[in-house]
């Protein structure tokens, strides 16, 4: 029997190539050799999102790419977190067991307080606890993290291991999997790629629109004129050659170096090559946007097989804590 | 169109004489003039229960206790908070715009945490956001508290009009019904009857227990003697006359304040007007003790005309959020 995956993302909307390159290319890559229940977390989202007018289209056009890029229904369970009220429940029950402290000395929490000191709200403070319902509700097993996120899957297995010990053991204890996902930079070459920072390329644009996109990048920092030789090893756009461009690098490197090419000439060729690398991934999405229905059905399918799960976990997490 | 009135009260078990003059009365007086919802919250017992092994055992004895004063399932709606999940889900959804800074400053938070300072646990910093959802899942405009519950409601308006600013008018303003409960204090005549503190008389007790246990209560402590006048106005047992024995204080007091009748004959005479006014309701128990499937079929029932309600509400707040 395969080993059961839990990954939860935001409904943040198109999806670009940094999430591409990262987590959906890994989701993609697990889904033979594990179960993998991927879930939009969309009341995790409310935890930050103070205008939630746009969440039902993020939530659509994130599974439009996820689809496209391979995420399949049939082998996965694709679906959005509130639809599994299940989980909810959960997070309430779990809050009964979890100390505040534990939570208050998380330091995305503390992070978070900065970043929104006007809305630290109750929701904020429990997003651990919510995060550890999401996992054990479907007793998810491996969890893929990246190294900033070691920290929250321990602190969900601290919650898990609390719980076993006060009700009895219910849970295994997810352990991570540590994927070393690239750190992709943005268009301004100095922070991660990302919506909000407004220096993402996003899978759905147009050839066209990709390279108008691309043309606005920033490059190599340090090459005045075109005749200047360049410095692929500090030159953004290098290093996105090296994710879409792969065997060509070396040659790019050096036409760089001895002034050969222009930076305009270089990111032309980037934008092709990332136009090359999503055609067929922007036809299926073109293909599947034409058919709402079907994503509806993708989701109403997913939660109803996630919540078969999470039923069963919640009458036993109910019967041993007494509630039924 | 009766406006609703709503109300929680812990599963605590066996109910005494003390939630009897209190809390189960005033129940049992608005079931009239009110559309009432009664709730045993077991989710709230959960925030400072560690040994649950009695909670269903206990749900049971309470609401034998409750229908046998006379709350009636065919005008009132009487269930257990946990049969209706819909509350957790509110919970979940208020907490995003509750302010943690609103839950700390509330003084029984802090008592709690001294009460319980080795389980300071994230759902009990969040006890006013659940009480809230309890309330407001149901709509309900008129909440019976005491006094001392006044702040409690204050943070739970202001929890729903920052739910309504922030997502549009839902929710109405529940407002308190200020009612005067009588301080019943229990048989060492120094605190308030409760069962933790160990001086209650259970409504259930059999006509004996009644009179072993008011035979062990505190009374005027000024009266050294049998032969010694009484103090009616310090004496508990001269307060207890008043509930149960109201046309024959002033005949009590004569003959206590002229040591006609001593402590013994006093206890005794309270014990036996204990007895024959809670006759009725002690019969009624005892009968309805014989039908365990009745009283999980007022409780299934219960749940289920609550839930028609929660879903509608809980629809239409996840509308308002943009959830679907």
């Amino acid at each position: 029997m395969k080993r059961r995956v839990f990954s939860g993302a935001r409904p943040t909307g198109r999806q670009h190539i940094g999430n591409y390159l990262g987590a959906i290319q890994n989701y993609v890559a697990l889904q033979d050799e594990y179960d993998c229940i991927y879930c939009i977390v969309d009341i995790h989202a409310l935890t930050s999102l103070e205008d939630t007018g746009e969440l039902q289209r993020n939530i659509r056009e994130m599974v439009l790419d996820w689809l496209a890029v391979g995420l399949d229904p049939g082998k996965s369970i694709l679906f959005v977190q509130s639809q599994v009220p299940e989980v909810m429940e959960l997070y309430t029950l779990l809050g009964m067991i979890t100390p505040l402290s534990w939570l208050l000395r998380v330091p995305t929490f503390k992070e978070k307080v900065k970043l929104q000191p006007h809305n630290v709200n109750y929701g904020l403070v429990g997003y651990p606890v919510l995060m550890t319902a999401d996992i054990v509700l479907y007793k998810a097993e491996v969890i893929p993290v990246g190294e900033d996120q070691l920290p929250h899957l321990e602190l969900a297995r601290e919650i898990t291991r609390r719980f076993n010990s006060s009700f009895g053991d219910i849970f295994p204890e997810p352990e991570a999997k540590l994927t070393s996902f690239p750190l992709v930079l943005g268009l301004d070459g100095k922070s991660k790629m990302s919506k909000q920072a407004g220096n993402d390329i996003e899978i759905a644009l147009s050839d066209k629109e990709t390279v108008k996109r691309v043309m606005t990048a920033l490059t190599d920092p340090a090459r005045r004129y075109r005749n200047d030789p360049g410095h692929p090893d500090i030159c953004n756009i290098y290093r996105l050659h090296g994710y879409f461009s792969p065997r060509q690098t070396d040659d790019i490197a050096a036409r760089c170096r001895s002034a050969k090419i222009g930076c305009v000439d270089c990111k032309q060729l980037l934008a092709e090559a990332i136009n090359i690398a999503l055609k067929p991934i922007r036809e299926r999405r073109a293909a599947l946007a034409t058919e709402p229905q079907y994503i509806a059905d993708v989701l109403t399918d997913g939660a109803r097989r996630a919540r078969v799960i999470a039923r069963k976990t919640l009458k036993e997490v109910k019967q041993k804590m007494g509630l039924i």
